[in-house]
């Protein structure tokens, strides 16, 4: 079971890759783990990458591209022919072709889907349809569905004859539907061991079971499986027919994919993916349109020194706290979006509760407040010998600490409900305010006692 | 099924806890969802939860345990005595037993160890020993297994006699043990559908299944459900010995709550866990203790200005930029510790490829550096109407952005090497930097033209 960890599994793909050899880049493949794979292929040329997929067989090279993530694998499907990227996603899930499909162009997307086999391309271009990261988006086709009237022996007969097919389905119950494909009951595998083989389904079945509509969110399918600890959900149309099975694994990683792209958001990467393998213009792009928005906060920012630069030049030790005083109020807000991001995403808060959150976090802004401000203005008093600017550096951080706190707490709920994503906007405005508001109470609080500084 | 959003549940819950009536209060929780369970209770006072815990019947109290997170149900559970707290416990699952005296002083959770059940005491102080988010740490002991002398029909048997009891289990396997309990194969539920009745399980299991140690991380379990499509995998001893199992939602929520402690830990918030229900003062300690380490940082970018300070006074319209320069690369340096992160948990790079890392940044920081520099540049010389403001403004920027993402990408991965968690270091340690070397690029490059500015 322990894989070996190579030295550097890409070289001794590529290598393979240039033998021509498709058993024994198969073999090398099987023989290293997933996280290996993803990383070989995501470290060899555009060119090796699209020789490698040709040379597998379709379901080999479908293997592969369950290693590796989404973003890669359709970036790989794009470059190969039409009906080569077609016999691939024929041997993927429903909702993992739909997944990749959605990542490419739409022209690009038909072009494979019209190369694909007719149940499959009506499956994709149903799939399509729903939007990512709700039940229709994540469900899969591949469950077991019996018409009432059948009996335990037909179904029996069935996974029989299909061994191989539903060896791969991950379904653990069968679904009953009656003539229109309604949804009717459900019955576990095991409840199928115990009743006699002439018993029909109907009568066994758990009637009027648990279901969730296609448009179901994905806070709708985390709520439903911590609530209920089945292996899947079938999902059903407007009609109530069954249309497929959400299983509460995709639906924890879908959860997982978005943390993460919520992460790389908040550090001002657009569209929240960004890997090393990608092109270097490609890459520069993504980050630079977030920073030339923050080259405008910024300058609004600083436009508040430049209206007080009479003070300053009077007294430009203040300079040096300057930075001091919005980097520490801001870190301190910082810390309060991230609590309200967290509360949020746990249902702990909810986004009209302001005043809940202004109380808490004004309280703690206080305290918070003057331990710092004390802490800093005991620093600028020792440092620089003047109990004035110690007084002025302090009283600013105290405040500004409350504010940046309060601001913090509250952002991130006033963006929720603006139905704005509070995790690419919520860093940059609370910093570009907590600058403003820092570099103002210090000039403005000096400017009080500019004599004695 | 869909339960409806309550404005307010909290006041209806602690209203029905006056009233001193248990079945209307399990009546009003089974009525709303998990999440709003969560935020109900999260909401309560401390006696008022006391009191809730206390009405409830044992596995009443579990089932809402099991809805609110591990920090907030080991506050609860400490609170409450320790017959009592034994008495839910023993309710739950084996591994969230462990992961909820796991968060108590070792005197509490012993205290109420003494009180459960003999057998589910020994459980809980053999699940104690093995260390969170390690296989053992995640494992349940309900699973299902058998003497490879039985017979499927014996299995039938105590299925059926336990119909109640294995309801509750998650186990889609059936594990055959020896006499001395060593795992010797599996065998799924649906393969006893077919077989003769008598026939023994040591002849149709599937032998040697994949099975992990109990000290497998958390990454080995996630690299292990990638590879293998399983609905759980069994854990064993040094000696094979079968010990419990891990199923896969439970790898991915551990995966989860590990990001998030990550995402908490990146903004300074230690121990990576903070409601807004908690006490005041613990809150303003757990958010302190990093601003006051942060202080120091700050004082020592700070003081770069400081030994600058003539340059400054000789051209006030310096201290506009200064905040404006550290904290753009800042932010550029901070989405390459966003990138090595991600990439580093997603295994697509290695903390020794260090060189990797560094010229795909470097290469990045040209481009970007030069861009942002212009542009800044350009801002600087049109507001002030020096050009040589803008030219010394401008490649500070753009030389401190180089310096900003190289340091920013090889920051995580020299953390991982020395063992440190890259999440709560990574941050700081790259603001402090690159706020001293942006103040000394501008006030250095400053002083070289001083007599034009």
């Amino acid at each position: 079971m322990q894989s070996l960890e190579l030295d550097k599994p890409w070289e001794q793909l590529s290598s393979l890759i240039d033998t021509d050899n498709p058993q024994q880049i198969l073999d090398f493949l099987n023989s290293i783990n997933p996280a290996d794979t993803a990383l070989a292929v995501s470290r060899l040329t555009v060119a090796e990458q699209n020789r490698l997929f040709t040379l597998l067989r379709p379901e080999d090279a479908a293997d592969v591209i369950e290693d590796i993530s989404d973003t890669q694998a359709a970036d790989i499907i794009d470059d190969l022919a039409p009906q080569q990227a077609a016999a691939i996603l024929e041997e993927l899930d429903s909702d993992h072709v739909a997944d990749l499909l959605g990542e490419l162009d739409e022209d690009d997307a038909n072009a494979i889907i019209e190369q694909m086999a007719t149940e499959e391309a009506e499956e994709a271009r149903l799939f399509l349809n729903y939007a990512p990261n709700t039940a229709g988006g994540l469900m899969v086709s591949e469950y077991l569905d019996y018409h009432h009237d059948q009996k335990v022996q037909d179904v029996l007969d069935d996974l029989q004859a299909n061994r191989e097919e539903y060896a791969d389905y991950d379904v653990q119950y069968v679904y009953v539907t009656n003539d229109e494909n309604h949804l009717m009951g459900v019955l576990r595998m095991r409840d199928l061991l115990f009743p006699k083989r002439t018993a029909k389904l109907g009568k066994l079945m758990i009637s009027n079971p648990y279901r969730v509509s296609a448009d179901a969110s994905l806070d709708d399918l985390r709520n439903f499986f911590e609530e209920h600890n089945l292996f899947g959900v079938p999902v059903v149309d407007a009609e109530s027919r069954l249309l497929g099975v959400v299983m509460p694994e995709d639906v924890e990683e879908a959860n997982q994919q978005q943390s993460t792209q919520q992460f790389l958001g908040l550090s001002g990467i657009v569209g929240g993916e960004e890997f090393r393998s990608m092109p270097l213009l490609a890459r520069s792009g993504r980050r630079l349109s977030w920073l030339s928005l923050n080259i405008v906060l910024n300058i609004i920012a600083a436009s508040v020194i430049s209206l007080y630069q009479d003070t300053l030049s009077a007294a430009i030790t203040l300079a040096v706290f300057l930075p001091m005083v919005s980097d520490m109020s801001g870190c301190s807000g910082n810390q309060a979006v991230a609590v309200s991001m967290r509360e949020l995403s746990l249902g702990l808060v909810r986004p009209k509760e302001l005043m809940r959150v202004l109380t808490k976090e004004a309280s703690l802004g206080v305290i918070n407040g003057l331990a710092l401000g004390i802490l800093l203005g005991l620093v600028a008093y020792l440092w620089k010998g003047s109990p004035f600017l110690g007084l002025v550096v302090g009283a600013a951080l105290a405040v500004n600490t409350i504010v940046a706190v309060s601001l913090g707490g509250l952002i991130p709920l006033v963006l929720k409900q603006a139905k704005l994503d509070p995790a690419l906007v919520s860093s940059p405005l609370l910093t570009t305010v907590t600058d403003m508001c820092g570099f103002f109470f210090v000039l403005s609080f000096a400017s009080l006692v500019i004599d004695k500084l």
